[in-house]
C-alpha cells in the first residue's frame, strides 16, 4: 500500500516510475487522424503504444520493476508467465539489465512474440493453456532457482510502470492545449487501466475512464458493475490473446473501482474492423488486444461524453495470418 | 527561380510554406526503433508520412500551393493528373479551401488511392497510362474550365511545401541532439528530396542526401551520373506505384543534382521485405513507394556512412492484396 488510498499505487508512484524509465522507454507519439475524428463525430487522440520498445505497453512496467532489484535479485534472475507482451517486456528489460529472464508462455501463443520473446534472450517454457497452471509452473521454476516473480499486472510497480502511459497522455494534451474527455483502456488484468487512471485521475478529476474488454472476457465490466471480483467462463474464447486474464487483480480492481467510469466490451469482429480501420485510416499495425479500445470508439461506445477521446492502442505484435484476416478477401 | 541560386527555390521559400501549413498539416513523428538500429548498425530515425493527413507527405505541397491562389482562381478550380498521392493531397487541400478540384487518374491505381480522392470530394477522369497521355487530358480540362493546373513535383509552391519534411527533420533533430548524417527520400520526379535536400543542407551542409528509386525507374541516378536528364524506358514496370515518373522534373532536377550525394536504386522484393519489415518492427504500415527508402536501409545502401541516418517513409496508401501479398503465406 502507498500513501493514504489504501489502493496499491498513487499518482506520486506514476512519477517515480517516469524517472526510473525516462531515456530508456519510448515516449510514444499521441496522433490525431481526420477520419477518426470524423467518424466519432468529436477530436479524437490515438497514444500509440505499438511504437514502444518491444511493441507493446508492457516494457514500461517491466522496465519499472526490474530496475529496483538488488545486485542479489539481479543475480538470481526472474521469472514470469505471459502470452507474449509481458514476456517481451521482462525479456527486453532483462537483456538491457543483464539479468537473465525465463519466460512461462501458452504454447498457442502467437508466433511473433514467442519468437521476439527468444530473440531478446529469454529462456522460454511452454504449457497447455488448457490442461496446466502456468502459476504453478512459474513459482516452481522461481522458487527452485531462487528467481524473483514478475508478475504481469498485479504488482505496485508494473501498475506504475504502465501508469506512465496515463502521465505522457496528460503531458501531451496539455502541450496540445486539449482538455481530456473520455479515456478508452484495453483491461485484461486491469494494470494498464489502473496505472492510467491514476495518472490522469490525479490531475484531471473530471476525466472519464473506461476499461475495454473482449467481451467474453468482460470480467472487469461485470466487477465493476457488481462491486466485486467476478471471474471468465474457463471455456471463454477470444482473438485478443492479450486479454484473456480470467479475473481482475487483487491490487488492480480497487483501484479500477475506485477511478473508472465503466467498463466497456467488443466482440471479434469489431476488433478486426477495428485493426482493418488502423490499417486504412490510422497506417498504424494494431494487434487484437491493442485494438479494442479503438473498437469500442469505432462503436459509439461514448458518444454521449464530452472532451476530446483518447483511445489507447496498446499493442502492435501479430501474427501475419491474423492481419491477413483484418484485411478480408478483398482487394 | 528564388533569390540568388538561380534554382527553383531555395530555403527560406520552405519556412514561407511551413507557415502556410502550420496548423493544417500534421507534424509528423520522427521515431526511432531498437530492431532498425540493431539491423543498420547505426542509429536510425524514420520520418513517418503516413500520419500526414491523406496518408503521404503530398497534402504539403498541394496546401502551399491551392493556400496561395487569388479568389479567381479558386473560384475556377484546380485540376492536377497523379497516379493516386498527389490526387489526394489536391483533393484534400481543395476541400479545406472550398476549391472544386478535377483530378485525372490512370484506371490501375490502387483502389484505395481512387476511393480516399473521391471521398474527399473531387471529381475524377480515368485515361490509360499505357496508351494515353495524362498531361494532354489535364491540359485540356483546365484549359476549357480556366482552372489551375497543380502540378505533382515540377512547380516551386510544390518542392517547398514538401521540404517543411526537411524541416521538421532539422528541427526534431536538433530537439533530440542528433546529428544528421545521410538522409534516405524516394524519388519518382525528385519534389520531396529536392525540397529535403533544400532545408537540411542550408543548416547541414555535411549531410549526405539520397534519393531512392526502384531500379525500372532509376532516371533520377542515372541522370545525377550523367548529369542531363535522362528518361525511363517506357516498358519499365514496378510495384512503386507511386514513384512511376518518366524523368526528373525541370524545376527539381538542377536542385538535386546541385544537393544530392548519388542516387540510390532498390527492387520489388527488397521493397516487399521493406513493408513486412516495417510491419513486424516498426508496427507501421507503408505503401510501396513509401518503403523504397527504408529498402536501401536495409540493403545497407550508406552502411559506409556515419551520424545518424534518416529514412523518410513517405507514403502509406496500399491495398490490402499488395498489403497481404508483402506479409507472405507463412504464419
Amino acid at each position: 500500500m502507498s500513501g493514504t488510498t489504501g489502493l496499491a499505487i498513487e499518482a506520486v508512484d506514476v512519477l517515480r516510475a517516469a524517472e526510473r524509465i525516462r531515456g530508456v522507454a519510448v515516449r510514444t507519439p499521441l496522433l490525431e487522424f481526420t477520419p477518426l475524428n470524423e467518424r466519432t463525430g468529436r477530436r479524437t487522440l490515438v497514444k500509440f503504444e505499438g511504437a514502444q520498445h518491444t511493441g507493446s505497453f508492457k516494457f514500461r512496467g517491466a522496465y519499472n520493476r526490474l530496475s529496483q532489484l538488488t545486485d542479489a535479485q539481479r543475480d538470481a534472475g526472474v521469472v514470469a508467465w505471459s502470452s507474449g507482451n509481458h514476456a517481451q517486456g521482462v525479456a527486453a528489460a532483462a537483456r538491457l539489465l543483464g539479468i537473465s529472464a525465463t519466460i512461462v508462455m501458452p504454447s498457442d501463443a502467437p508466433t511473433v512474440k514467442v519468437e521476439s520473446t527468444r530473440a531478446y534472450g529469454a529462456e522460454i517454457v511452454t504449457y497447455d493453456r488448457f490442461l496446466e497452471s502456468r502459476e504453478e509452473i512459474a513459482l516452481s521454476l522461481a522458487s527452485s532457482r531462487g528467481a524473483v516473480l514478475v508478475p504481469s499486472f498485479d504488482d505496485p510497480d508494473i501498475i506504475a510502470g504502465q501508469g506512465t502511459v496515463g502521465l505522457e497522455i496528460r503531458q501531451q494534451t496539455d502541450e496540445l492545449g486539449v482538455e481530456i474527455g473520455d479515456v478508452l483502456v484495453c483491461c485484461g488484468g486491469g494494470g494498464l487501466v489502473a496505472g492510467i487512471a491514476t495518472a490522469v485521475k490525479h490531475a484531471k478529476p473530471s476525466a472519464r475512464i473506461y476499461s475495454v474488454e473482449p467481451e467474453a472476457f468482460d470480467d472487469t465490466a461485470r466487477s465493476l458493475a457488481s462491486g466485486r471480483r467476478e471471474r471468465v467462463d474457463p471455456a471463454a474464447r477470444s482473438i485478443c490473446d492479450a486479454l484473456l486474464a480470467p479475473s481482475p487483480g487483487e491490487l488492480t480492481f480497487p483501484i479500477n473501482r475506485r477511478l473508472l467510469t465503466a467498463g466497456l466490451r467488443v466482440n471479434d469482429d469489431q476488433v478486426l474492423a477495428a485493426m482493418r480501420f488502423a490499417f486504412q485510416n490510422l497506417k498504424l499495425v494494431v494487434e487484437p488486444g491493442g485494438a479494442v479500445a479503438l473498437a469500442a470508439a469505432l462503436a459509439d461506445a461514448v458518444s454521449t461524453g464530452s472532451g476530446t477521446i483518447i483511445v489507447v492502442v496498446s499493442g502492435a505484435n501479430v501474427d501475419p495470418h491474423i492481419y491477413r484476416r483484418s484485411l478480408g478477401d478483398r482487394p
